[in-house]
């Protein structure tokens, strides 16, 4: 199955809620520490209680990387334990020169089996076009971030008026010529959003943001319902893998995701 | 030692090339093939044959991530055969939310035990203040890069009249108050250079783009020849490791690197 297919594949059933698989051995419950391989256990839970009702997992490098030979094993072993038929991100905000994307490209795309990767824009076509390249997986360029410093560049006005971020929204319109290009959008931008939203055409958006960092979910589920938008996927991470505590922690993790899936019914 | 005194030991010699290590196995030399490990085979030669006269190693992680938990051992094995008085930049090009930065900081200069890091800029100080927290590493923010798409965003003009990566320039002197941000500045940029290194002040500047990007060496030295600045890095990569194709390849390096200091002591 592409990227694509799996994405629409979820989304058709109503499904927009992107699992964040940012594990953090020292946030998972206490009961776990005594495992052989705590975070892989914790991982293994988290995916069997909410595989039938995510619209994607979304796997942080960062969290895996910082423990180096291990936390590579657990990255491919958690990639292992997704079902085939779910849209698995690989968040790891690459982008280089074009012989160096290459490499990250084959890297997120072959090595790891990421369906979908998150890009910086900052460098320009030459550093997206490598993973653009793999037609049938889709690249998520960051477009406005969620962080409070996205003020600090992304929204700094250009010269022809627009602000930065609109620029590279358009640039990415502008490469999605495979319908391959998605961009990531913060859910924490809700007036940006309402107003920009209007230009993200064919393009999926991928909103982190809700949760642990507070972006309105209701705000950004109006904006899309009001244009009758259905490609889109909010992320959550630690607001769900964190939900629970004790033994049964998976159970509030899945709970929490049914919970976002109502409010997006019903929105 | 600090990333700052080996950078500074090794300046204070006269050494300004950064060797890259960005290794293909399928550019390495032939007979390294029936080797048990040929990517670690030739960095160490590479590494025994430059590490008396090199300035710097600089790692690109790309091209060890590719190959998954071989590459990782390999990247792992790489940073622990370089002499502990030269600087490891981890050319890993990260930035993210900052929970997300503090992970790729601590893999980056804990895990993988680099002294210094490459950085993209676009989601501002949150993404980087992370790795500007290991006070005794240099955290390398890109500012304009020698690709050929730097023209899509970096060299945009900014409504008040500066271009972006001028912007980026400014706001990596504010964020060097503990005298541990440099910049990356492509060497394929010889006019803006020319310009803004009146502007670099105390932070040092890796420079890539010599060599396989054909960015022109002397343009570069006399710019900073003329300002009477030292505290520059010239990067030069597949033009260096893959000087020679023998048995004898790491002299041809050997070579190549004693080329390119005494074109630097000459200038």
């Amino acid at each position: 199955m592409t990227a694509q297919e799996k994405l629409a594949g979820r989304i058709s059933q109503g499904y927009h809620i992107c699992v964040g698989l940012d594990t953090d051995i020292n946030k998972i419950p206490e009961h776990l520490n005594n495992r052989k391989n705590p975070v892989l256990d914790f991982n293994n839970e988290i995916i069997r209680a909410t595989a039938d009702s995510a619209a994607a997992y979304k796997i942080n490098f960062a969290f895996y990387e910082k423990d180096g030979l291990k936390g590579i094993e657990n990255l491919l072993a958690t990639i292992d334990m997704i079902p085939d038929d779910i849209l698995i991100i690989g968040d790891a905000k690459r982008g280089d020169i074009g012989n160096t994307s290459k490499m990250y490209a084959e890297a997120v795309f072959n090595t790891f089996g990421c369906d979908a990767v998150t890009l910086h824009p900052y460098m320009g076509i030459d550093s997206v076009a490598p993973f653009i390249d793999f037609s049938d997986k889709i690249s998520f360029v960051l477009v406005l971030t969620s962080n409070k410093s996205a003020a600090d560049f992304e929204k700094l006005s250009l010269a022809d008026g627009e602000k930065l971020f609109v620029e590279v929204l358009n640039k990415s319109n502008s490469w999605n010529v495979n319908n391959n290009v998605g961009i990531v959008f913060g859910a924490t931008n809700p007036e940006e959003l309402a107003v920009y939203s209007h230009h993200f055409n064919e393009m999926p958006v991928l909103l982190p943001g809700v949760g642990a960092q507070q972006g309105d979910l209701s705000k950004v589920l109006k904006i899309f319902r009001d244009q009758k938008k259905e490609n889109f996927i909010i992320n959550v991470s630690r607001g769900l893998i964190y939900a629970g505590k004790g033994e049964d922690f998976a159970e509030f993790s899945r709970n929490e995701l049914n919970k976002y899936n109502n409010i997006v019914k019903s929105a």
